[in-house]
């Protein structure tokens, strides 16, 4: 234990995810004993992002504005929705350059330990966006654990009865990795998934 | 990449030591996602830290007061100096409860890699702790790794000519560590050092 508010900054600090308390120790003598301005710069973005980010009215996405700058975008295709868990995920869907599409995000996935149910998520405002009849289909990017699957299964059965393409992110081996090294569900899931070559 | 203050966050983070651009992401969207005020109260202890933590005026660890408690506490012994490497290592010696003297912060270690001499470490001052004849002996718990041994190696030669009793601490298996899995250097430093029992 430290003195007043050291000790105070490196509690803080060891609240954020995947910051124990030896990270968060090292973190805040770093912080402290460094000359330059990285505490003070790290204190005003801080400030600045919390007054400033704010959640797209349409999609969820993290914006400095209104709606953000997908839902913004004229190029982007209105006939597709992809449903993700966060916005992070949206990021990383772009990096592929595969989606044109619009997104939804849905702030987590259904996961009844710590009470999250369907309610807790944007699934009304997924249906509400869905009854515009220019959409034609909802692609489910729910992460491939069991929350993700449980909210994948949830929206299927709830979008079953609209005339709308549901498809889900195909499961399987994933590329550069070993087959020696894959779990047994993953390896399952890739010869479920098999596809014909010729 | 994101938009504007959220990537200025995201980078900001980055900057932290042991924390990665993937590690920066995910704290900057639980900062910006979560309702509470986890991130203006960090905001305003980074402030708070930066602007009342200083250095002990006589050991160089991190204080609030113009010297540090250990400095001011009358019932460590004046007699023997432990010098560390950072404020960090003070804590990790001082639960341990085996040292009652006081202490002296290198500010850091001897490595010629990223341009770190003796003149950019607290060896001056430590010299003139040392011109008071009240104390007999000099602890050195630099870390052991190379830079550490350097700076310790360095400390014993200056130290060499004056009446005081200059020691380092031990180096050895780990205690709850695994013979099989001790590497060499550490194992050969155990048999080195070994100590008769009988």
């Amino acid at each position: 234990m430290y003195d007043g508010v050291i000790q105070e900054l490196i509690d803080q600090l060891g609240r954020l995810p995947g910051v124990g308390p030896k990270s968060a120790q090292r973190i805040a003598f770093y912080l402290i004993e460094t000359d330059s301005e990285v505490a003070l710069e790290l204190a005003d973005v801080l400030r600045e992002a919390k007054e400033k980010v704010r959640f797209c009215a349409t999609c969820g996405n993290v914006s400095e504005t209104e709606q953000c700058s997908i839902c913004l975008d004229p190029k982007r295709e209105l006939t597709s929705i992809c449903v993700v868990e966060d916005s992070k995920d949206i990021n990383s869907i772009e990096r592929t350059r595969e989606f044109r599409g619009k997104y939804h995000v849905l702030g987590g996935a259904i996961s009844p330990i710590i009470g999250i149910g369907p309610d807790q998520l944007r699934i009304k405002d997924l249906l509400k966006r869905l009854s515009d009849p220019e959409i034609t289909e909802v692609i489910l990017a729910t992460n491939p654990n069991l929350e993700g699957e449980a909210t994948a299964t949830y929206l299927i059965r709830l979008l079953g009865s609209m005339e709308i393409t549901v498809s889900k992110l195909a499961s399987g081996l994933p590329v550069g990795g070993d087959l020696e090294y894959a779990d047994d569900m993953t390896l399952g899931r890739a010869f479920e998934g098999r596809k014909r070559v010729n």
